[in-house]
């Protein structure tokens, strides 16, 4: 016992809101661990409900039925500390708000509030005092929130490059492993429960923009919003992009990747998701199925790279124990977590002006001159070619990439497929080649466009 | 600013002890990194003092004349925050006694002293009512103490797999990467300063064991002392066993590993380090060069895995800066850190009652029988093999593995190198059967005694 500490700390009352997967592994260890936990925070958690929607058709196997309620606005007023667990962004926004202004402090695992409100949860908490703590919403039960809130706090981060996004890790790694198409890897991830049956947030890279927001603002003390990431979804990653990546020792990941861009008017910030190209050889190429992995790049620290399950309800429910341990030790001794609502406010850096080294695989006219004509639209855009593959044209194959028969009627002319790397250069570049690629006769189709990280 | 914030905080002073590699790089970062670290820690740093032995002989660089000081006791008594980057156990503990009586703060990065009086220290933070943090005497920069003390502190980690020493990983991924001998491997590492002229401390483990001891007093809360830690080098490991575990889709780390095992007698914990076969897809198997990986498995979080680099003057100041502005934290806003005193002082397993899996080398002679006698020692003692595999003699080869002739006169008849798999059996099986190999002339020698982990 320190000398702060009461002799016999009376309970804390915890709301729970939400009783899904993860709020009812929460109450589960809660229960379970009780006796540990106590000894650990310096005084007991008392449950004292549980919100759900419908008290009758919303309750896990763990849950007193007499801990449920549907008020979830009283329950939080009684509350010392509140387990936002809902997701979406009402009520959970006011309830949290509500939460913070009674002076209870907060935990939540709801990555699509902090990504849209981050902001203002950040400023309530520092206004009244409490702490807000969010470890689960990043990357499920990897330390990642803590760490470069806390660990890296005397530290500078340059660079954040994760893939936390299960379920398209799944379907990459799939895809990679079997040659599969998205489509059919899709479906296998569904079958086995690794994607939902409606699985746009995850396949079109929204749940991962929403962790860039959350991991640049916290990575760089600065406000980055979800509509400030830019989002690219792995949908367009065929077979071929995978078996052509392969070729090059390379791999294909959604990569979330917030960094530092130094300029000539000062220092910005990128935060961008995409399917990318990264070596074999890379600490986040070996990171498989539904896996979640976050690989930083420090001043002092260097490389350091957390891997771990980044979904599920245990491992969600372990990461929103140690933040409400956390909370719940600062309400027996005192003090106040790490605070988010000093920004630095960086500017934001828009894709156009970033450098960025490519791949692009085009169906081309087979004649003499074609290569040269696209190294000189590609040179005259001030793009160096890395390197240029001539790549497999399967048998009966003389279509576009979308399966529907080439719109620029090359069906009947000798065609051929080439894949080229390109070293870095300007986002704008790229767009400017790739719109006079689809305006000339030599080019049939742009089958992809990915690019090149992690080199 | 948080309500309860003063509104122009007066600066915090703060005491270096030592001005090495570590404690030049702290000052460097605390010199750099000013205003920033203000902003989060919600007042100033001020250094009022290096404390070194000899004044004009330990400056580096970044180490202002005024500041220096030999009178370590005088200067600690003066300070808010120690940081103790002295190493060894003398004066270090003293200073760090004192320091927490005198109502400071410490943090520090000294794994012998928290591996040999962790836990008079741990009590002195908790009766003084002050801070004790140490995340760089674990694994460098790697965010380790803090995730497992606060992260997982809802969890319960089952096992922890760790490389936790540089200078033998970066040993044994050269004789893997080369088919160097341990001996060639070793010189090439003090070469390029990744080992130094004395090299026992890392290449016998006993850096390694102190880790261990420290992350299983964190990971159980236990006392777990640097003596309870079984310690085998890895100066006995030779390219032969690299060849051949790699002939196996396996490759040879040095593992410091602490876990729960539990028994009729209830629960109790291992804490040891050795050289073992872990297999190739293992995610610690690709950790190279001189980097640290620690993996860890807790009931709800699954497993864990974080990376980085474990030593150098660069990370281990960036660990010691994220303690010291957490440690700054609660003197501006009250509170306290996570506490290591309330132990469950779970019981230590000796070596000889756990069950390994284990790889055997042995030179035999070569003649009908032999495995048959072989085999039957090691099911005469419980053991049941896995595998074996008749290895390579190479030309000249009929000699012991340590160089010499092998006593007991095996040179003019023919021999053979057998290599052996086992499933799990009690060390002390392993241990009676290696005696009678020993005793029998059939084996003429025993060359090596490898553990298999992480399957």
């Amino acid at each position: 016992m320190t000398q702060n500490a009461p002799a016999e700390p009376a309970a804390l009352k915890v709301a729970v809101l939400g009783a899904g997967t993860v709020g009812t592994e929460v109450l589960r260890l809660l229960s379970q661990q009780g006796t540990e936990l106590t000894q650990r925070i310096g005084a007991p958690l008392e449950v004292i409900g549980v919100a759900v929607r419908d008290a009758d058709r919303d309750r896990g196997e763990h849950v007193p039925a007499e801990l449920l309620t549907t008020d979830a606005t009283a329950l939080v007023r009684e509350a010392d500390l509140v387990v936002e667990l809902m997701g979406g962004i009402e009520p959970a926004r006011s309830l949290l708000l509500e939460a913070m202004a009674q002076g209870a402090s907060v935990v939540t695992a709801n990555k699509a509030l902090l990504a849209q409100e981050g902001a203002a949860l950040y400023e309530a908490a520092d206004v009244h005092g409490v702490d807000l703590y969010f470890e689960a919403a990043v990357a499920g039960a990897i330390p990642l929130v803590r760490p470069v809130r806390e660990s890296l706090a005397g530290d500078r981060i340059q660079r954040v490059l994760g893939i936390v996004n299960g379920t398209t890790n799944f379907i990459l790694d799939a895809m990679s492993r079997t040659g599969a198409s998205f489509e059919d890897a899709l479906a296998t991830a569904q079958e086995l429960g690794y994607a939902e049956a409606d699985p746009t947030a995850d396949v079109e890279g929204h749940d991962a923009a929403a962790k860039a927001s959350i991991l640049a603002s916290l990575a760089f003390h600065s406000r980055v919003r979800l509509a400030d990431v830019h989002c690219e979804g792995i949908t367009q990653v065929r077979a071929q992009d995978i078996a052509a990546a392969a070729r090059m020792g390379r791999t294909i990941k959604l990569l979330s990747i917030v960094e530092r861009i130094p300029g000539e008017a000062g220092e910005r910030i990128s935060a961008r998701v995409y399917p990318a190209l990264i070596p074999q050889n890379h600490p986040l190429a070996s990171v498989s199925e539904a896996y979640n992995a976050v690989f930083i790049e420090a001043d002092a620290a260097g490389s350091l790279m957390f891997y771990g399950q980044g979904a599920g309800g245990s491992p969600t429910a372990s990461a929103v124990l140690g933040d409400l341990v956390s909370a719940a030790r600062a309400r027996v001794f005192g003090g106040v977590g790490p605070r988010e609502s000093r920004y630095a406010e960086l500017g934001l850096i828009p894709l156009d002006e970033l450098r960025s080294a490519f791949y692009i695989s085009l169906t081309v006219q087979d004649r003499p001159g074609v290569l040269a004509e696209i190294a000189t639209t590609l040179s005259g855009h001030g793009i160096s070619i890395s390197t240029i593959h001539q790549e497999l044209l399967e048998e009966g194959e003389a279509i576009s990439a979308d399966g529907d028969h080439d719109p620029r009627g090359g069906g009947d002319l000798p065609q051929a497929h080439i894949g080229i790397t390109t070293h870095r250069a300007l986002e704008s570049a790229m767009t400017a080649s790739l719109d006079v690629f689809s305006a000339t006769s030599t080019v049939l189709a742009i089958d992809s466009v990915l690019r090149i990280e992690g080199e």
